[in-house]
């Protein structure tokens, strides 16, 4: 696919005149900012601005949806986004529930039957900024089996947190199966083998084939969950409820066994730091500790020991000053094609 | 250590009269309670009947001491145990987050200065009974390193969770590195090597020998977060930040090279199904989901695909029915000293 540099500038007003189309303009603003932030943690690996457009087109394509709060709480909100894309509605979202943990110490966002969330740290990054600690996960479609298992039963199950420090807030986000999906789509793909401990094939045994590990329905991956034991099985399976019966979305089974965005949930948590203890005080500990373990000796397996986002602020860092990122062309007319739009 | 066979019975009587002696009645059941089918899931491998006892001799040695509650807000609070037994006033820590949870959806209690808590499930699984999910994660020590790293900053950090369904709840109770602690010290005093995967030595590299993963200050070890990878150490992170500085207690080197107990931190967070979704459609699809995981094909490493738990509460009916645990003889006379005691 052929593609076009474009300016951070230039995108960040063309994903905002596009928003504004749907949301306010205050919304659409923060969206693109948001999205822009997201992009620079993860560019050239993946580009969370082909998501963004995919979320701008849901609000397109479903004009006549509306997206409908389900609960309502002093300390949790629901919200059945009828197949929008959330993303939209991040600064809503992000008022909404910093001023529940405002008021309640810790607060508590559900979402059911949207376009899903693609990219975690989208959604805990800017609440960091706000001083709070956030976490969020989502599920999406089959690809993790249990441990000592042989089919998917759970979603990759990502997870994402970020925590305010004196810089750079700590950002983590990862799927707690060993392996991302798109990367096992990448193997089968390329046709390439996967390290030992990702996969298993049919009679839950160990592979390191992606063709025999696919699934029986054919749709789907056998992956291991995080560290390939039992200790990530706990964590993937607390993360599969959390984010499906609870929060009135699937999980399990009750998904199909083709990957559709709607039938997946999302859960994010916020916790008010200074409700707990004093603000200044937290981030100098953590900035502390984060000073210790930088300075550790390191093993011959790795270069440095770092904190959890230390790679995606060096990252966006340096594409902030170089001020340019390569959209497809298709996503670039696209954006174009809204704001000539009247 | 010789040791003595007492009815459950007897236990729970012992347990209660000696609570009844520091806090109220009602208080002192629940512990009794509590601490017996608590001790139910891990024995024989561990008898927490032990810390139980330690706990009740914090609260016989520190009489001057009080609990103080440092925040009370409507959906968090945070208690200074000063130096005393948290789990005598389990109860009472239950119906507060219990009635928070139900007010606010979520709520969230987090304890330092304490005598710690050695078996997070007792705090837990009683929450799940209540028909709430519950997690509870403690930091303790130092032992586990950064992934990459050489050296101890974190705790074993344990995970405790509960959530019902329509049977026995599902519950995990791990450290989140790759070994409890007090495998690694079996380890050391039997002279046997641990797996690969476990330790690394002064360099950061992987090591088997207990003896060569001892920690430059000789009083920790170096083991690693679960699953080996930065993954764990993703998790590990986490839980001594929410365990550390956000509730107003120690983490990474503020704590002390030697074990000191008043130094850990624990954060207890209690989720409403009831205030999210239908409670009886959540028990249903969690139980269906725990069907289809228990029923799949199992690899050659396990003998069956289990749902967390599942272990614990086959051994507690096994052991309710035979209805005698086997008590050091030291314990058991402490507690009939205190049932002499006016």
């Amino acid at each position: 696919m052929s593609s076009q540099k474009v300016s951070l500038i230039e995108i960040e007003k063309l994903l905002s005149k596009a928003a504004a189309k749907f949301v306010s303009l205050e919304e659409a603003q923060y969206f693109a900012k948001a999205q822009i932030e997201c992009t620079l943690f993860m560019y050239p690996d993946v580009n969370p601005i082909n998501s963004a457009v995919e979320d701008l087109e849901s609000w397109e394509k479903l004009k006549a949806s509306k997206i409908e709060i389900q609960v309502d709480k002093s300390g949790t909100f629901l919200v059945d986004f009828n197949r929008l894309g959330p993303s939209l509605k991040l600064k809503w979202v992000h008022d909404k529930i910093e001023e529940k943990a405002k008021l309640n110490g810790i607060a508590m966002f559900g979402l059911n039957n949207s376009n899903v969330t693609d990219w975690l740290k989208l959604w805990t990054y800017g609440l960091a900024k706000r001083n709070l600690i956030a976490m969020y996960v989502f599920n999406g479609g089959l690809g993790t089996v249990p441990y000592g298992g042989s089919e998917p039963i759970f979603g990759t199950n990502p997870l994402s947190y970020a925590i305010p420090t004196e810089d750079d807030p700590i950002l983590v986000d990862m799927a707690t199966s060993e392996s991302a999906f798109y990367k096992y789509s990448r193997a089968l793909k390329d046709k390439h083998r996967m390290r030992e401990g990702v996969l298993v094939d049919q009679n839950g045994n160990l592979t390191c084939d992606p063709v025999i590990a696919i699934s029986k329905d054919k749709e789907n991956a056998r992956i291991l969950p995080m560290g390939g034991g039992y200790k990530g099985y706990n964590i993937v399976l607390l993360i599969e409820i959390l984010t499906g019966a609870l929060v009135r979305s699937f999980m399990g089974l009750e998904k199909s066994a083709k990957y559709t965005k709607h039938e997946y949930g999302g859960l994010l948590i916020a916790i008010d730091i200074s409700g707990l203890t004093d603000l200044d005080k937290f981030k100098s500990s953590v900035s502390k500790m984060c000073k210790d373990i930088r300075s550790q000796k390191h093993g011959d397996h790795v270069t440095q020991v770092i904190v959890p986002g230390d790679h995606a602020h060096f990252r966006a860092k340096k594409l902030r000053a170089e001020g340019v990122l390569e959209l497809d062309l298709g996503i670039y007319e696209k954006l174009k094609n809204w704001e000539s739009q009247k």
